[in-house]
């Protein structure tokens, strides 16, 4: 110990340093010189806190259950998308491969401009009141850290997206949570519309300190769309406290008949507070592709261009300019059975209602999801994991000796309140059809050895 | 203004705000909404001082000159490189188009692994040393925003791209400049290798306070290519001082003979304490992919992770996927004279001298660049706009009036060393030798019709 402190001292000399590393004393200066590296370079204490749950793919890796965790489609995305990165990729503009508009490519924030300027019923202005970002999880983090400041309060509702809450913490600012409750725990099948907001609850939240509440809907993972009582509930304190509503709508386009999706930004006196942020990858089943945006007016945009300038700088050409294309033409049969965006809700629904099926002939309880692409199950289960919760030992329990995996959803909520989901599994469904098939007759067979 | 704070009492008002802004005085509530909401909304203190020039851009955009100002290549990308991306985007693997690892893509971190293994002369751990991120400029974000803390000196080298220093700044350090000074100011043709560092000037920086050191090297704007002697210099005090070093390093293989470029992560005792950045964009000419890395020790690599994981998540599937094919192709003809990166620089050379002799025709001085894409010149006129600083006067007054753009090389220093530069203009040659021609043209014939 002594030891180790004179050498730090030495280290620490600006004259005698260089001569000791080379010295035959080479492997005890190291390891002393490795602590003090160590000891300098930890994370600083805003990042504290910032660490995410990754276990789960390790644990896909490990054990190839099959996977219904993870929030991405198992089959290829609208060959015509495809084809438009193809056709960019070795078309005659070679300019498409280098540095565009950091804002946003010009192409792509036209369409953006177009398409929003009908679904927000006003004119959008793509100068400045659209920032095409690195997916809509950088659209996230542009807005939270561009307006949250040190003290800010910032609401966000449970389950949440699991990155919103160190985003927050980052930014300096102070979470307040708070869960949709499930309205009735009686035998009927349950939607995810039986989850519900308290109004006293939320409306006790807001206080002069509120920055920003983080609006979510369709929500994730538990597919309730909001309704617009709900929303103008929401929209009202909003104005009231000044703040700031920050809508994530990623799953805007899988919404199920007849659920209705309302963007707050067009309720009364709300676009002038509104941040609403969308994704490329949801929108067109391409995840990889990592391209979102962020809407609204000029003088909240202004802090978001700010970190996008400092973080990344400018997004990526041809697949903003594919996406474009994309976009452009799902613009000329807006509304028609044919549009994208009607067609993927339609072939989703069939899916929906197919998991429903399975899991209840097995005895598992499903929330039947308004919107987006996931399922709750009440679990039946716990398995004999260690995990401190109960969904974490069921799910990674089946993903060993059952070989499926589903996502525990007490990721999705703050410590306090993981209690709520804690009987809860996540199953994704926007999967291919056999592989549906595949996941009901693992759950059948698991049944029957039960029993 | 007693009215309006009146308004502002009120809405500030739970019980009343509501009534009021639906009110007949819809219109003073509403302006004394905007600016409740601009007061709220402003950007938080620590992104003061983060803004960046763009308008050369807009310049660009409303007066159409041949331009030479913007860093990136007007000819096409090695087309195996843009039908790489083709392929992968209609290929069969349409996973490709999903998620992928978050800190990169398996199939690139592995051609990472392998390319900087040989160039480091060590085995590069792909798993925990590599994080590929969405360009060189998030690698930068995420290494000084995961490494510098409140009251954390860094110190930068000038001239210096510009983002080094907002991004220091965010993170909430103190930016301490060295500028490189010109030996000789004689007559004959100088080159880059002429500015070099004051050996005391920089040893007297680093204190108990300084965290990293910025090195680029080559340098941008001004091709210098630093010494085994000069790396040496910083490396010892930086071993000296526990400094960590962030070397920035996307023009690697833009190097001209006899120069070559050393990277400091290969002298002794330096690995442990550098973080070596790198693009693809620069690396194949196809800026506008996005695509970078940073490769470092594991304690190192966590803090970028942890930066990477909350602002951006993840990187481009089909982008990480087609520069994997890019690097396996280079791999297998590394050294050789058809390796693209051999050939990049032979290209350049002669568009170099081209562009020296021309420049010194109409009376401009070259500093010869030993790497990189860019040229400074010596001035000859300030021309007639208004700004404060002769480069900028020069390069607005001449994309005006003579149809020639350049970039201002004062923004590259800190306001103090500003006058460093101030008679020189930064021209990019990494253009088609049509265009070259072009300015050649253009430059002569503002010669003589100044004489």
């Amino acid at each position: 110990m002594l030891f180790t402190r004179t050498l730090d001292c030495l280290l620490k000399s600006r004259k005698t340093v260089t001569a000791l590393h080379y010295s035959a004393r080479n492997f005890a200066v190291t390891l002393s010189k490795m602590s003090e590296i160590e000891k300098k370079f930890v994370l600083p204490k805003r990042l504290e806190g910032a660490k995410r749950v990754v276990e789960y793919i390790q644990l896909a890796l490990e054990h190839k259950p099959l996977n219904l965790g993870q929030g991405f489609p198992d089959f290829p995305p609208p060959k015509y998308v495809t084809d438009a990165l193809s056709q960019v990729a070795n078309g005659d503009n070679f300019m498409i491969h280098q540095y565009t508009r950091g804002f946003g490519h010009p192409r792509i924030v036209a369409a953006l401009s177009k398409l929003y300027s009908k679904l927000l019923g006003r004119e959008i202005k793509g100068q400045t009141e659209i920032l095409t970002t690195l997916g809509a999880y950088e659209a996230l983090f542009s807005t939270i850290t561009g307006h949250v400041d040190v003290g800010d309060e910032v609401i966000i509702i449970e389950p949440f997206f699991d990155c919103y809450e160190p985003m927050v913490k980052y930014a300096g600012g102070v979470p307040r949570f708070i869960p949709l409750r499930m309205k009735s725990g009686g035998s009927k099948v349950c939607t995810s519309a039986d989850w519900v907001l308290d109004k006293d609850e939320l409306e006790n939240l807001f206080n002069a300190k509120t920055k920003a509440i983080i609006l979510n809907t369709p929500n994730n993972p538990l597919g309730k769309v909001f309704t617009e009582k709900e929303l103008n509930q929401i929209a009202d304190l909003c104005k009231k406290w000044n703040v700031l509503c920050i809508s994530d709508e990623v799953y805007e386009w899988i919404v199920y008949e007849p659920n209705r999706h309302i963007r707050i930004a067009t309720l009364p006196g709300m676009w002038e507070r509104t941040i609403t942020i969308g994704s490329a990858g949801k929108t067109f089943s391409v995840t990889g592709w990592k391209l979102g945006w962020a809407i609204g007016p000029e003088n909240l945009m202004v802090n978001l261009q700010m970190i996008h300038q400092n973080s990344v700088y400018t997004g990526v050409t041809p697949i903003q300019e594919a996406v474009a294309i994309a976009f452009e033409t799902e613009l000329q049969r807006l509304g028609q059975d044919e549009c994208y965006f009607v067609s993927i809700s339609r072939e989703l629904l069939s899916k929906r209602d197919y998991m429903a099926k399975f899991l209840q002939d097995v005895g598992m309880k499903p929330i039947i999801p308004e919107g987006r692409l996931l399922y709750d199950s009440r679990l039946v289960s716990s398995g004999s994991e260690k995990d401190k919760y109960k969904d974490y030992r069921f799910t990674k329990w089946m993903t060993k000796n059952v070989g499926l995996q589903g996502i525990p959803p007490t990721a999705f909520y703050s410590t306090p309140n993981k209690h709520l989901a804690e009987n809860l599994v996540r199953y994704c469904f926007i999967k291919k059809d056999e592989n549906l098939q595949g996941a009901a007759e693992i759950l059948r067979k698991w049944k029957s050895n039960k029993n």
